[in-house]
């Protein structure tokens, strides 16, 4: 086969938008250059919104801190968590584009067996452009990768599968622990790279990392809220799982995908353990109640839009959670503030208009 | 680390059968003598009796033909297939032990990608002998596996997992597709070794397939019935995908788990595909309405062991899919004949004689 020639252009440049969190410079950013310059990207500053971050020349980004989050939502803001990577939500509102990449700053590229580097991007797109399989498991894993098809046994009326909402990607080295395993085991690193990409089956829950996690805006974009975490709340590192548990009710309600597995990305750094554990605690308790809540919620089959679909689960969250604790009374309302907000944003005028960034720079 | 030393005893020696439905020598077991020479072999001979079998020097095995079946199971012998490898579960039926491993005599030994060769049997008793996690899916896979744990976000109080009661392997080189896929790629291979175990979630069918399985007899044996397949019925090539729906929606109810991934077998050689298709093709369409048929089958909460949950599903085989087909009638009967055969050949008394063996080696 020739080489690939360097002109051609990377898949969905146009239709694709890059988020990150971030407290810190971009440095990151150098490693991923081959395969991130091409993509625009959106910056969520969290914490102090007088400190400089420094973004690596050459790249297309706008960046928005928390003066840019008050400005452009008003009162809306209060349902952007502060001083939490949940921020980056965010950016998912304010992005014009189809496909959303979500990745922390504390994330490198990884290599597969072969020692070659990985181009997360490609595969999370590769995932979101073929279909999920949700209703029967493929036991050579996900039919679309080349090589491989439906076994024996697989329905070929299910063979169509459906469209795919959710990539959720996985980490060499540091995995994605919490705080009491980080604490019993502080030397296990991931170093098993497992070759597949698999859809959740319809029915089953997952918990959902959003350090390196790709959806299709307009199928999903709405449930990809973070939640109230970080300053003033009780509770942090619960706002990918919280998204996740939503998103995942809300695709197997609407009959959409989500695939997990490849692509890795080289997890540097693991986070405090004690810092994570006074964040977690109550989230590991209030989980034993949470998970059941989402295993037995139930949408209307009137609800066919994912806005209908997340303004019920605000309601089922306030009723239902509600009596565990007050947070849940709050976290429902800034549901619905976030949905509100999110029409705000992409109302066919606001689509028109340009960029509500506060610096952009390309 | 020191070497293994030779006489270490191989793990369930005395607890593990291994069953084989075999039409020819059985050569294949010269590439498996490392691994399957210390373990007893339950071989049951399909098609015509007179035949002679020849099994290498030096393996412990059982041999059963037609007429062995017919002996040992009188007028219920019309319940075990003939002339097709579902006959396979004879040996399940007369097996006296607590494990069962069950491989088909094309299937050889495959090699990791470090080159090294597999010991499919070790790896089949490590999935059998650590729990499941049904409720819940686990990103980084197995969490019993070396080196790895369940992930943040994972539900404390499910991480007991539930007893495993099938491990099912997979293979390289020919997969297991379906007649319309073998001749639509007719030279595919699977060359993709991932380096997974997995639970199937609550909830989720899959295909089930006899070529490399292992299961928990005591657990789950008396729904490892392969039904009515080969000469004389209408269907071939179904046999373990029944087996499968049937066990999987059983060990749902049971809260029991069901594992696929790892091991590979090198898989020799594939059927061919016209033969295939002459038995499959009423199942292609059949399963259309089998599936959804499991897929909502709810089993009665007083039914507490395997032996109630199958009756309980003779009946609404019976009753739900017998309007299909008249064989779903027959094989309703069958199962509950099944099931008759297995408590006589697996009471008590039973237990403690001898072996019912017409041809005994060791």
């Amino acid at each position: 086969m020739a080489q690939p020639s360097s002109h051609v252009t990377p898949p969905l440049k146009d239709e694709l938008d890059i988020v990150i969190p971030t407290i810190r410079n971009l440095d990151f950013l150098e490693k991923w250059r081959p395969f991130f310059q091409p993509y625009h990207l959106i910056i969520v500053q969290d914490g102090d919104p007088s400190k400089n971050i420094l973004v690596p020349d050459g790249f297309d980004y706008e960046l928005y801190n928390r003066n840019d989050v008050n400005r452009v939502l008003g009162p809306k803001a209060n349902c952007i968590s502060f001083k939490d990577s949940a921020c980056r939500c965010f950016g998912f509102l304010v992005s014009k584009k189809k496909y959303i990449f979500t990745i922390d700053d504390d994330c490198f590229v990884a290599r597969d067996p072969s020692g070659k580097e990985i181009n997360a991007l490609a595969q999370h797109i590769q995932n979101l452009l073929t279909p999920s399989t949700p209703f029967f498991f493929n036991t050579l894993y996900d039919p679309f990768r080349e090589g491989v098809d439906f076994v024996r046994g697989y329905p070929f009326s299910l063979r169509g599968g459906v469209p795919t909402a959710i990539s959720h990607g996985l980490w060499l080295n540091i995995p994605d622990y919490d705080a009491p395993t980080q604490l019993v085991k502080p030397l296990e690193r991931n170093t098993r790279y497992v070759d597949a990409v698999l859809t959740i089956p319809k029915g089953t829950l997952f918990p959902m990392c959003g350090m390196n996690l790709a959806f299709d805006r307009e199928l999903i974009g709405p449930a990809m809220y973070f939640g109230l975490m970080g300053e003033g709340q009780p509770i942090g590192r619960y706002d990918d799982m919280w998204a996740g548990w939503c998103a995942k009710v809300i695709c197997d309600h609407l009959s959409l995908g989500v695939k997990t597995g490849l692509p890795y990305i080289w997890h540097s750094k693991a986070s405090n353990p004690f810092v994570n554990l006074k964040k977690e605690y109550k989230g590991i308790y209030w989980q034993e109640d949470i998970i059941p809540f989402f295993q037995s919620v139930v949408l209307p089959k009137e609800c066919t839009t994912v806005q209908q679909c997340y303004l019920e689960l605000s309601k089922l969250v306030k009723e239902k959670l509600g009596p565990i604790d007050p947070y849940f009374q709050k976290l429902g309302d800034a549901m619905v503030t976030w949905i509100q907000a999110w029409d705000e944003q992409n109302s066919p005028a606001q689509k028109a208009e340009a960029p509500v960034a506060g610096v952009k720079k390309n």
